[in-house]
């Protein structure tokens, strides 16, 4: 027994934590600019924001007398509906989460001891190495080539070699370096028989068309992750969801927290599937905004954009410019705020999400001006 | 390696689960009645629903332009300020959950390895050896005297002997009896190095008087679950918080999901407090509502209420009238939606949540017509 502060788990202890992006209005006091006047584009959020028919939908939710005031159903019974309809996958095969990383953490919590392994690509997102070190799991890293690309027969081979629990994470499109995962390589890893968590949250970006989703009753070991933050603008009311066989869904909705999903995340999510076509023409401006300014990159001294199926470019700057934190800072100081990493494979990158197509001209001409 | 569905871990494959409120909808269905011709009293929400002053805070956040699309602040800086207004403790010991479930759940985690113990004192929050089950922890149940007073002295010698990273769970006013812990034991206990979580869900109802938060200064191993669950109406929009030693809330937040509170929570959560005079109006009518229904109670023949500190109250239910469960399933039939346990010592008891005043006389009426 002791008098002093209760002391975290020692793998907790010296847990790096995962590093957050800054809120908006404090990085705009940093630059000592008006956040309006700044471009967010350092978290891949929609950068048209929430649209106007999710917005009405919660505007009458607001208007119920028990809206918000009680407990929301912990089967999801209506948002698993509207998921199925969204995704063409039944509704048995579907749990939503408060984002997708709550599905990524309860997945990993559900299905792996401590000790055991996760295997990723680097670079890739942040979370899954939090997550490890946070559920006690060994990280098995298979870096990926130059350019980015995929070690295809590394991670076979790998993945082969790994315990049988291990669990094989993937991000398609990838963030930050934005190509899909190959068809023919993800089914190469499920005929194996490892077990591979698909991280979709960019899918929309890319078109649903190259989901995995109709490998899902082939493959029961395959989990596949989306998220309503990046296409469908409601990044703060945290809404994500997985697909998986109709078994493991069953498990997961056991071990999940009940009352996992926030009431106007439910809302939002109805309406934003229920509006999945007009929000399509955001999706569509995105790309658009995305070839267009890729092209611009790619035609800037110094600068080398990866091409991208996502909502996000990623920029290798010549040693010339900077380094990628260098330009970061500079566009930090104009007002465009973007992403670095801390990876020494992206010292010399930088992630620019996409603005609003009327915002393009804006982000050439402050990044022309910090070259 | 397999082409089975992925297995979750053998101590959650025969998990229970926890057993949450069935959704009002479902139960008026069940019952062939007009969801508003029901009085749910079985989740002791606020029967008032959202307070006016928080709907209009979420109608204006909605009109301005990120509401919803951007990222929360992973450091809660806005809502953390708030919450130490309302508690008079400073923002550096205090963490927001989506709701308190998550806190406790995170708190346990964070500091119970595999094989650790919680204490308990049952009958109590039903969360609690969910969270046992899920986190692979032992559960030590010293159980309530008859009347369901704590066992004070045995809790004293039980806590004293336990392995020294047990944490003793206590409840305040408890739940589902409604009595609070006294402080005279929580110092002993506290004095004693153990660590304790108080699960002060309720405590609005017993009066912010009765909380133990000005121990928090004196004892670091003293951590109190808060929510706005139950005072604040806001039940649906999930928002809770940990008042810990400003050391543990800094892990806390290193180890929790980075944008674990949904933006509509944290908006609701700021306006809620910011009217928390007028909700105190709505609490003080339930303070009412309980002391009238306990008095209706008491005399009413076959019935036999606890005094309650909350917004609920215990009723015994005399072999004569039949068991909690059949009371609980008459009742249902009538559109009154109660609570009834799977715990043999809470076979003979059902617990009904406070309606709104206008709401008393029909409860009575429904009540005398299946007794």
């Amino acid at each position: 027994m002791s008098h002093r502060s209760p002391q975290v788990r020692s793998h907790l202890a010296q847990l790096p934590g995962y590093a957050p992006v800054v809120p908006l209005a404090e990085r705009a006091r940093l630059a000592g600019l008006d956040p309006g006047d700044c471009l967010k584009l350092d978290a891949n959020e929609n950068p048209y924001g929430m649209h106007p028919r999710v917005r009405d939908a919660l505007q009458a939710a607001l208007a119920e007398p028990n809206f918000g005031s009680i407990y929301p159903d912990p089967n999801q019974t209506v948002l698993r509906e509207a998921l199925s309809r969204y995704t063409g996958v039944d509704p048995a095969m579907i749990v939503a989460g408060a984002g997708a990383d709550e599905l990524l953490d309860l997945s990993l919590r559900a299905l792996l001891s401590p000790g055991s392994s996760i295997m990723t690509c680097p670079p890739t997102f942040g979370m899954y190495p939090f997550l490890a070190d946070l559920n006690e799991l060994n990280l098995i890293e298979i870096p990926r080539r130059d350019g980015f690309a995929l070690p295809a027969a590394e991670l076979l081979e790998s993945a082969s070699q790994a315990a049988a629990d291990t669990i094989v994470i993937l991000t398609s499109p990838n963030n930050p370096s934005g190509e899909l995962v190959s068809s023919d390589l993800l089914r190469k890893l499920l005929a194996s028989g490892v077990t591979v968590i698909l991280d979709e949250a960019y899918i929309e970006f890319a078109g649903l068309e190259a989901s995995a989703s109709l490998l899902l009753t082939e493959f029961p070991r395959l989990v596949i992750m989306r998220t309503f933050s990046k296409w469908a603008g409601i990044a703060g009311l945290r809404l994500g969801y997985a697909l998986a066989c109709a078994d493991l869904i069953t498990d997961l909705i056991k071990v999940k927290q009940p009352y996992n999903i926030n009431q106007a995340a439910e809302v939002a999510g109805v309406a934003a599937i229920n509006a999945a076509g007009e929000i399509g023409e955001q999706i569509d401006a995105i790309r658009q905004t995305r070839d267009a300014l890729y092209d611009a990159l790619l035609s800037t001294d110094g600068l080398s954009p990866l091409p991208s199926e996502s909502n996000f470019i990623l920029v290798g700057v010549d040693a010339a410019v900077g380094s990628g934190q260098q330009l970061h800072d500079r566009l930090a100081a104009v007002g465009v705020f973007t992403r670095t990493y801390s990876d020494p494979a992206l010292a010399s990158y930088l992630r620019i999400s996409m603005p609003r197509a009327d915002q393009l001209d804006a982000l050439i001409d402050r990044l022309n001006s910090v070259l």
